[in-house]
């Protein structure tokens, strides 16, 4: 579906939309309501790639989608090109790149994607699993973005109005100069006007909490180098637990775990990325 | 480096090397040496895959690749088509598709893969980790393709001839019929040759071992859809320990984590992939 299908009732529906200009091509806005101080989130940038590539192949659900972050991107326009690599019966991979402008008009890459695509909604229901849902305290005992002590990253972040974000008290330590050292971020996640999640959201929430970093003491950027998702289920509507974990910070990077579950206690997404480590 | 210059007196060095034919475009020849049962081993092949970018691209290491499996890969030509995406000063990111030949001599596309690459030699040695290596019986009470149980992949596996891999005794249930119902497989983990692990092998190594579905009680074919892995640190000479997990078999999906340490006990690669789960 392009742009004119999309009921664009929701924040995150009406910025991700993108608008089929050529076969294979569309374009979009990037919208400052998800920066990150200066810079676009990582996580929406993927939700808007990932929209384009389900209306441009012929399955509409990320099963798996590995990003390659090349420049950073910034709000206003953007053209996102793709590229189906193969189909069949089950699965279809293709391949998106997201372009931006420079002051001359030529295309910068910002993005690059590489992802599998299938139908969520015709996967058996077998599930043998030996995760478990992490360890979280009651939402009202969790720390929003108005809620003292303030864990607001530091600098101005738009993002942080769409989304309801309530971390478990045992990761904020960072927000009043007390990170925990362990690399671990968990908290309650929603979208803040209450659209229920679906595949695309996931893509974003992912890469939407405060980096592990904090918590392990450093402080700055943590750029995404490549960040992979895997869709693993269709979330049920309502609140979801994510859980972000740093094992290994070695050699200036850091590799972040990201595991998300529904309110039906299933895990529903998992993902890891590449970033580059704080300097501070 | 084109072939020309690659001391191919190794097995795994001759049967990755790839021969320049024009810019950026590189024949390879897969070897039947690294099949299970007939398909070729999806980590040989992204070595290949990441000799070829190695080369082409200004940084030698891969810190990052994505590969998207399409079609299944058969002992014989192929050509390697690579791209440079971007070129920064600490990472240049490329791209690279492996392609075979029909029968009316069309290429077929294999595997495509991203990649971002650096200088690993030039990493500060800062290591703040939190992971443990594998617990592992000592070599000596593992278990080889040649000892008793003979945990073999059902079918001829040339490639077990090219591998001195020893699984741990609490993996191999599933070659005597008595599967643990984990999820876990470690083993040590060399080449058959004692050619020494580098940042290529370990593309090879973190999908070498039997699945972890065989200790699920799982029988059968577990193609991969999509593998990525970091190389975290350039490993020491001497034995891998790996190890491979799946927490999540779902809908017919399930993930494998693999995590390789070299003999120095550093986290020298982390890998996931997304695969299809055995019917059996």
């Amino acid at each position: 579906m392009s742009t004119s299908s999309i009921e664009a009732t929701s924040e995150f529906d009406r910025d991700t939309a993108v608008t089929l200009r050529a076969p294979g091509v569309y374009d979009a806005e990037l919208s400052a309501g998800w920066t990150i101080i200066q810079a676009v989130n990582g996580g929406y940038l993927l939700a808007l790639l990932g929209r384009a590539l389900g209306d441009h192949l012929p399955h509409p659900d990320p099963f798996t989608i590995s990003a390659h972050y090349l420049t950073p991107s910034v709000p206003g326009p953007a053209v996102i090109r793709t590229e189906t690599v193969r189909t069949g019966r089950t699965l279809s991979t293709g391949q998106a790149s997201l372009f931006q402008y420079a002051e001359d008009g030529t295309e910068v890459e910002r993005i690059r994607v590489l992802a599998s695509y299938g139908h969520l909604d015709t996967l058996p229901d077998d599930v043998r699993t030996t995760a478990t849902p992490p360890a979280m305290a009651p939402v009202d005992q969790c720390f929003g973005a108005s809620d003292g002590p303030t864990p607001q990253i530091p600098g101005s972040s738009a993002i942080t109005e769409r989304l309801d974000i309530r971390l478990d008290p045992a990761c904020v330590g960072w927000a009043v100069g007390a990170p925990s050292g362990k690399g671990e971020m968990r908290a309650w996640f929603g979208l803040a006007d209450a659209r229920d999640p679906d595949p695309l959201s996931l893509l974003l929430t992912v890469d939407a909490l405060p980096p592990t970093s904090f918590e392990l003491g450093l402080k700055g950027w943590t750029p995404t180098v490549e960040l992979t998702t895997h869709v693993r289920c269709r979330p049920a509507p309502g609140p979801l637990r994510v859980s972000i974990t740093t094992r290994n910070l070695a050699g200036g990077f850091l590799e972040e775990d990201a595991e998300v579950w529904d309110s039906a206690d299933r895990l529903v997404a998992q993902s890891r990325q590449l970033a580059r480590a704080p300097r501070g």
